[in-house]
């Protein structure tokens, strides 16, 4: 089983995913292409559902199904058992108990983000909804996470359109720094954090690309990486699963402009998609020792990242990450790549 | 000139290099290969070097330098001035002072870390040794790191051998966390955190690939990353730039022996390579507000990192690594590619 280990050092966990063991052969370097037989032998395509393991969910089409939760095949955790924590002399490590599941968005094998449709979106962001929703009834989950690998330099190496679903039994660090960020400003203004980013980038305007009814889409202040866009919903709202179907039409009327736009200007890019939403309500100490509610304070969101360059050492050695391109000018690009 | 911007609820810093600003087209992907016409033009190749900026360093070899210190062309990081923090509505900036230099690691283009000679990297470690020295004595800076990118999965698209050192004006959140977690341990054991783990490495014996007289390498017991490599110094030392003549030779020893066997295992695989020195020497409180000193309790090391894949949602959503290579099973293959 896979096993999570802390860095007493860095202290971060990482999972060592001996069930997903590879040799230094499978690492070579391996280029993503379509190849006009790889659909005979694809195990998300329709008509070889068999080639998967025990579905999950299935979202009914007119025509079938419009989206399938299947196993992840190489899960970095797994759902039985309970935690178990473990100490090997300065090291800790915790035993994999989670959730890993994949995806199927669609039955077509040969569409692309830049050229999915609204439906595909609604049906996606549907399915998420309905397995976060599911998966928190678990309590032993501390953050149950939607996300998606767009090309190899995104961390993909299947074509067919797939997303995956995590339950993790820790809380991430990167998670824990948003959540007390969000606490503290909530203890301090009694105002939502992310609600008041809105409200300043509505009045500059300056880094939004698109907005409808109920969602807004900008490249943030602070972007790691170029052409990074985020999508908040307007209406105040700590839990992706609580949106109705009228805001998800909205979600995916907003999704299918970004990923149509990174497409049109950086030509198809591999990207991640990454769907936060806050983790099981808890009542929590802040910093200062007062208690708030997560639905006060948090509010969820998604980011999206096209991966256009490696990781460089500077990044890795310390965290700062240098932006060739000012999100101010990403959003002109973006905003100018409408229909 | 650049910026350093805060996110007010990731609470990282990023650079927005305005300097190097790039258009969309500029991200269209890209492939590094070698070209027979490319020695003509580069510019760090001998009979070029007033195609640099003003050189800052060279060390002299048999035939004219051994290595050069230039200015890096598109600099993160401006030397001139001085720190300014701005407030912007509920955001952050600081004006990018700092240093950022390249170096020309030999005269040889065609070379790869995989056959580096013992030479090759003993010049290398020699002048990364004598800038920091040199830029250690601005008390403007924080953190000074000299670092590698190989291949452009790592970061670097320019074929001729080269690494950087970049001085920064803040902390690095990274840098903080390690200097926090050696110093708690410091204070709790009156012992360095980097020699415990190094005793417990050598009583297990499991995940150490090489060592010689004063240096020791092996693969981090939490891995993020397959074939990740650290190197420490055996006694403890908690400044590279102490390290002397007969020391930097060991250091060249042993980090030839894991870029070739990387490269044999991996097929010379994109990678990075880190020097993680202290700060300047400050007496800081810990958490439990005793004083203690960065000489005890920090331990400089270097780390390598081959980029084999890109970085996946997952991964920049939680901070997570999913490693699918156990860091014993990596030891074992890098132990058994020796000479």
């Amino acid at each position: 089983m896979s096993e999570l280990r802390y860095d007493p050092v860095k202290q971060i966990w990482s999972v060592i995913a001996t069930d997903r063991s590879r040799k230094p052969d499978d690492f070579l370097v391996k280029r993503l292409e379509f190849r006009e037989d790889e659909m005979t032998v694809c195990p998300f395509c329709k008509g070889h559902e068999s080639k998967t393991g025990t579905e999950i969910y299935s979202l009914k089409g007119s025509n079938g199904w419009a989206t399938r939760v299947v196993p992840n095949r190489y899960p970095a955790f797994r759902i039985e058992g309970e935690l178990k924590r473990t100490g090997h002399g300065i090291y800790d490590a915790v035993n994999a108990v989670g959730a890993h599941e994949v995806v199927i968005e669609t039955p077509r094998h040969d569409i692309n983000p830049g050229n999915y449709t609204e439906d595909i979106l609604y049906n996606l962001f549907y399915t998420f909804r309905e397995r976060v929703k599911d998966l928190k009834k678990d309590t032993r989950f501390r953050y149950i996470m939607p996300f998606k690998n767009y090309g190899l330099l995104a961390g993909s190496n299947i074509n067919h359109p797939h997303s995956q679903i995590i339950a993790l039994p820790v809380t991430p660090n990167i998670v824990k720094t948003k959540l007390s960020a969000a606490l503290e400003h909530y203890h301090n203004k009694e105002r939502c954090l992310f609600c008041d980013i809105l409200d300043q980038e509505r009045n500059e305007n300056t880094r939004i690309i698109y907005e409808n009814q109920d969602f807004i889409a900008l490249c943030p202040y602070a972007s790691a990486l170029p052409f990074e866009v985020s999508i908040y919903p307007k209406r105040h709202n700590h839990c992706f699963e609580n949106t109705d179907e009228g805001e998800l039409s909205g979600l995916a009327d907003i999704t299918k402009e970004v990923f149509g736009r990174l497409y049109k200007c950086l030509e198809n890019p591999p990207l991640n998609m990454v769907v936060h939403t806050s983790p099981p309500a808890v009542k929590r100490p802040s910093q200062s020792g007062h208690w708030a509610s997560i639905k006060e304070d948090f509010h969820w969101h998604i980011e999206i990242t096209p991966r256009l360059s490696g990781v460089a050492g500077f990044e890795s050695g310390t965290g700062f990450y240098i932006n060739p391109v000012a999100p101010e000018s990403a959003a002109d690009y973006l905003k100018g790549a409408g229909n």
